[in-house]
């Protein structure tokens, strides 16, 4: 994919980009470490190409930003097949042309042990029009878009040995940020991808607020609802889905807050936009289900834990 | 190191960068995998941390450019001492702070195996003005910037077993790159990091141009010179202190061309400039040694090759 943006591309000692005057340039970088952040018997190589790329365009998208070139720094053993590599930069590059992206550079080296993927991708946004995590005020309602819990599923089936592989495919929501940033409805955005527990409270933090969550307002992803259908009460003191869809990771959907005076629609870019909460002035997080109000405590996806289960 | 074209860093999904009107954007990647590029035993975590963000600044010098702002991906195993890290984290930052560069992002991860760090820096250029590795014409002069062969001595060093440790920490040369844009003397620029026999082809091949290199005009690092009295004639039918600066990488000095009608300085920010050769309209290149013309090869340092010999 050529993005008439990127004026120089791999073969150098830099990429050289030009970016449109007026406008921010937004950069983000996240790691996907064998082992860690996926395997390569639980997932396609497409699979994990498109995931390494999606969790970079996610950031951009959370900023409310248009994103231009991609840099992937890729280190594998010597024993990997090249077709293997081919077909994980083919998942990630198809990712890109979908979103415009080109792939303008990084690095390559043999990896001392396991695929090391290092992905950054380098956006724009209108000056200061970005959207920031910080500006949520109390009152303000909080929306999430798509459904949750989805990666977190596939990940449970995964660890307890009852599917060999599972490809989920998230879409980075770049368009719905594009939206939001040029509507100005947006007062804090985050793309959740520790977890909405984790992710709501960042928002909370950096805003300096709280937030009240309804558990049966939360969109919960097939599977997710599946699996908590053939999961045994006795273990499972609360909803088993809902956990998933509270704590699991790797969604990719954005979160976000907005005045209750403004009008978000039911569906931006196609994609499902609910109401799943408020922000509150004490600085706590709760959650509502069943007419009782509880705790809410950020138990969100960590690449460690995720380390351990993985192995 | 606070950058005012940094409106924000570490903290949200995304770092935003208020790059001045006019310029374009550099950008480039660079993994320092622990026994790959870096041994923790052969070198300080201060070493290591400087090294590991120098090979990112040395790519802005060689586009002529200014380094704006840096990010780092890194993954620890759980076992490294958090002292380590800190002290990483010291060197990298005293060569952020000395080029004003801030650390405006990145991520973290615990590590499958090894210390991994893959470092991004951005910089800008003046619109038009990066220097590239093609434009080299025939006729134009060679020069390089300081000495070589000072990392590969200290890696001969230390894979012989003589030494145990060896820090050297190579100075980026940004204000050489920035100075060389600015006069729009030269026609085609490239950071030795694999050696200069591989970096010289590569200016050849984008350039489509050939080579001359007169081998007693390479300004050769004192401990490379040193290296080459105590080693044994036999094994080294040609000079050895030669070949560890020919082919010896990690230098990051500057290798540039420039007409022969320009005046190119003797020093340039206190930094001696040296003219090592002539470009060539033949698509070849050449070593001049005692009056004697013969054929030279790339054979600089690659990463795999490092592999094998770190281990």
């Amino acid at each position: 994919m050529k993005n008439p943006k990127v004026a120089l591309g791999i073969g150098d000692d830099c990429a050289v980009l030009r970016l449109p005057p007026g406008h921010e340039t937004l950069v983000t970088t996240d790691f996907s470490l064998e082992g860690v952040h996926f395997r390569r018997d639980w997932q396609s190589p497409e699979c994990i190409g498109h995931r390494c790329l999606a969790r970079g365009l996610s950031d951009i998208a959370a900023m409310g930003g248009i994103p231009v070139a991609a840099f992937l720094s890729l280190a594998v053993p010597t024993a990997l097949p090249q077709r293997w590599v081919d077909r994980f930069l083919s998942g990630l590059l198809r990712l890109a042309r979908a979103n415009g992206v080109e792939l303008a550079g990084g690095d390559t080296a043999q990896s001392p042990g396991g695929v090391l993927a290092d992905i950054m991708v380098v956006g724009t946004a209108r000056h200061r029009r970005a959207l920031l995590r910080a500006g949520a005020k109390a009152g303000d309602l909080i929306y999430v878009t798509g459904e949750l819990g989805e990666s977190a599923a596939a990940l449970r089936l995964l660890r307890s040995g009852k599917i060999k592989k599972r490809d989920v495919f998230p879409k980075p929501r770049i368009v719905i940020g594009e939206w939001l940033a040029s509507q100005r409805i947006a007062t804090s955005v985050i793309d959740i991808s520790d977890g909405l527990s984790t992710d709501l409270s960042h928002i909370c933090e950096e805003s300096g607020v709280g937030a009240v969550v309804e558990a049966e307002a939360i969109p919960i992803s097939v599977n997710a609802r599946k699996l908590s259908q053939t999961k045994r009460r006795k273990s499972t003191p609360c909803d088993f889905s809902l956990e998933l869809a509270l704590h699991g990771g790797e969604d990719y959907e954005l979160l976000f807050t907005a005045p209750r005076s403004k009008r978000v629609p039911e569906l931006i870019a196609g994609v499902k936009i609910t109401h799943i909460g408020e922000i509150v002035r004490e600085k706590r997080m709760y959650l509502v289900q069943d007419g009782k109000r509880s705790g809410l405590a950020p138990q969100g996806w960590e690449h460690f834990q995720s380390h351990r289960a993985m192995k």
